[in-house]
């Protein structure tokens, strides 16, 4: 074990119990003759809540305090109610009333103060335009939004760990998406989610709809069914067609694997690697791995080794059988894990034991990124693990898709992009890994806010897409 | 002929040429020893085109030129090249370079500065919300965005006078038509310009995509199949879908109407309607002319009034055998105006003969609305007409959707309409006509940047919404 990966070990314990988060914060008004701010701020942080702000108000005081669930909330609130002095506590639920009236907003470039505008911006104005179009298709991208426009779309079976929801529930999630679209790339998105609970459905409505858009980020479709959706609509379209949930994690994966292979001093080539839950995500982890040349990928799924004897395979599954897990092992995520060089879960929460991860080689890298609650916490690694990775913000090496999918669609619509390739998939995780200078087992992968992320992700893919000669940028004015 | 209809004519004479507007304006750098602001100025009012702005610069003049059209800005640059002191004119087309990148843009309602406000904005905060639509559907009403979104909806089959130039050629118009939507009525619409040529295409596109919306604006897509798509879609879904160039045009045309009524004394029951061209605009006129309760209505189509004898009649058509031309009036358009009190264009550029017109009753109506030369000019009307409109902003009584698409969207999503009905539709319009409180043959319809014309509209949507049991608002928290 090398002086990096010693590091590793170093870091301080962490409690087992979820951190508090402003995911489920409070935003609370107490007021009474007796509030007093320091003793309430000490009653908050003695149930394990955190208050992130508080200021005195006319007879009382405002606290914005984050918890670590819903059932702290309540603690939080009970407490309150019966501490000595309050007379009574307002709270709000400070992640919802963010959602009233949801999180996007569409307006004009140029605002409307007169005739004058409207002549140019409607009619007549914007007939000399469209028929420029009509005559200059090409045109499409210089004299519309569509060169920095991206659907986010969802038809709502698949989202977060909440499975089959449906596209009204499915919402939120696409707004926020289209917020870090904005926010990280500059990106015009919007969230078009999707009653289409079909394969045929769903890539009816994404080819229909693709004049629109500059590309189209799939989202929380559910798989097997995104493979097929994906790959029909990256056939019949000249737009980009990327599945973030796969290639989002892939990339980042991929870049955080390059770093953390760098600080245990070994090669691709020489790894093996177990992916425990052969989803979407799964699957394109693979895919990416075997890009980069990993020597190895055994698979994984809810009856355990895909192996030689497994029949009936969806061909996202089989293709592990064809292309990996070259000693043909059988058995299940145990014996997946005995020997291999980097574990990567993407599967549900607490599923991976010790023992199992003790069993690896020396030097094993652990991605345990099932989201809250990973296959196994970084706190239980066993001596012989030297990288850990989770999907969570309050452990080092979070592994988060937004590290990726901004720069992607950035990168992709810059030059008018074609097709999200392999290579493009490819050049985006190795700009991300490249980020990271130095790699240490603590970081093998920048932050979601560092700066400068999706630029150098967005820069790499534009010159791959033009290396491949998917870029359009040359030909359109 | 009263005294009201008398001031039609006291109107000054308008110049018959197409007055220069900033739809075909030119920004222009004018440079040489000897440019002489107010020579330039002269020079381009002489070809007839207008300096709306100069300024000078530095060895120079920046000038801001409105025209006529493509030829008169051929003439101006031509003209400005050949005047003496002028040694380089550098020219670009205004209405283009404000199209460059799309008129619209997405942002996020509150900006992401750091993980506290991503742990709400998105996950772990994001999945709470989902999980509570996904339990208490209605509550996407309240906690996204689709409460104020609309999608404009065309598959560019009849964009503008331009016909079927296609979904990317309709792109800036449906863009303008967002910024409209935002302008006058403070509604997040998004332009999805779809690759859907067929009835059922639009339908199954619309239908998909309506959980992201909070009601649909069907637009610029061609008669017949736009009724049957509307209808459809109407029975389908939950939300309003209103084709705007059918009731857009239809709420403008009735407000103007009843005001024009008012004008010469005469009530609704007593004019005898007649509409010549019987396409998208035409037939919901016509519609709403029967629910105001006009005394009769002739339809005339390219192959003549629509009459008894007439067959295989698309079911828009029949309509008006069915329900108007009460005396089964045979011919053409000059036949079906003859006698008639009120005529509506809705079909192409001097295609009426003042003759005709003067074939009228006393104290005729006319709205000429063919954009932008109408079926007749305004200074070609004979002493039979009292008032006129048309659909160009350089005449009185401009009949513009503008008045009315942004105020009956806003009021259905006030209320979460279920349903844009006649009912609707009939109280659009009589808000609208309201506004005039003295009509005059000058002023039977308020102009497109007046106060309030949205709210006011909206007001009375919504009001009527709720009457007929359209509204769910209060079903929703």
């Amino acid at each position: 074990m090398n002086l990096q990966a010693e590091t590793s070990h170093d870091k301080a314990p962490t409690p087992r119990r979820t951190r508090p988060t402003t995911g489920y914060a409070l935003s609370l008004v107490v007021t009474g003759d007796a509030v007093d701010g320091a003793q309430i701020s000490a009653a908050i942080a003695e149930i394990g809540a955190e208050v992130r702000s508080s200021a005195p108000i006319d007879g009382g005081l405002e606290v914005f305090v984050a918890c670590s669930g819903m059932a702290q909330q309540s603690e939080v609130l009970e407490m309150l109610g019966n501490l000595s002095g309050v007379d009574s506590v307002c709270s709000s639920d400070t992640t919802f009333d963010l959602h009233v009236g949801g999180k996007i907003v569409v307006s004009p470039r140029t605002a409307l103060v007169g005739p004058d505008e409207l002549a140019m911006a409607y009619t007549p104005g914007v007939g000399r335009v469209s028929t420029h179009i009509a005559q200059e298709p090409s045109s499409v991208w210089r004299f519309t939004g569509r060169s920095n426009a991206v659907a986010v779309l969802s038809n709502g079976t698949a989202v977060l760990g909440l499975g089959d929801i449906g596209p009204e529930a499915a919402m939120p999630v696409m707004e926020g998406k289209a917020v870090l679209f904005k926010q990280f790339g500059g990106v015009d998105a919007y969230p078009v989610c999707v009653n289409a609970p079909t394969v045929e459905e769903v890539v009816a409505v994404g080819a229909a709809i693709a004049p629109t858009f500059g590309g189209i980020n799939l989202e929380d479709i559910k798989a097997p069914e995104c493979f097929e959706i994906e790959e029909r609509l990256q056939e019949m379209l000249d737009i980009p067609i990327f599945h973030d949930d796969q290639h989002g994690t892939a990339i980042v994966v991929v870049a955080a694997l390059l770093n953390a292979a760098k600080v245990i001093g070994r090669s691709m080539s020489e790894l093996t690697v177990a992916i425990v839950g052969t989803g979407a995500a799964g699957v394109a982890c693979a895919h990416l791995l075997a890009e980069i040349g990993v020597g190895d990928i055994i698979g994984v799924d809810s009856r355990g080794i895909l192996d030689s004897s497994r029949e009936g395979l969806h061909p996202s599954k089989q293709w592990f059988v064809d292309n990996g897990n070259k000693s043909d092992k059988s058995g299940g995520a145990r014996e997946a894990i005995e020997g291999a060089d980097v574990l990567i879960g993407l599967s549900g929460p607490g599923i991976i034991e010790p023992e199992w991860v003790a069993s690896m080689g020396d030097d094993a890298i652990v991605f345990a990124l099932a989201n809250p609650v990973p296959e196994i916490m970084p706190e239980l690694m066993p001596d012989n693990v030297a990288v850990v990775a989770t999907g969570r913000s309050d452990y080092p090496n979070q592994i988060n898709n937004v590290l990726a999918f901004p720069g992607v669609f950035r990168g992709l619509l810059d030059v008018r992009a074609t097709n999200a390739s392999m290579g493009v998939k490819r050049a985006a995780a190795e700009a991300l890994a490249a980020m990271v200078a130095r790699p240490t087992a603590e970081r093998v992968i920048p932050g979601a806010f560092e700066d400068g992320v999706a630029d150098i992700v967005a820069r790499s893919v534009s010159a791959q897409a033009r290396a491949e000669g998917l870029a359009r940028e040359a030909i359109t004015g």
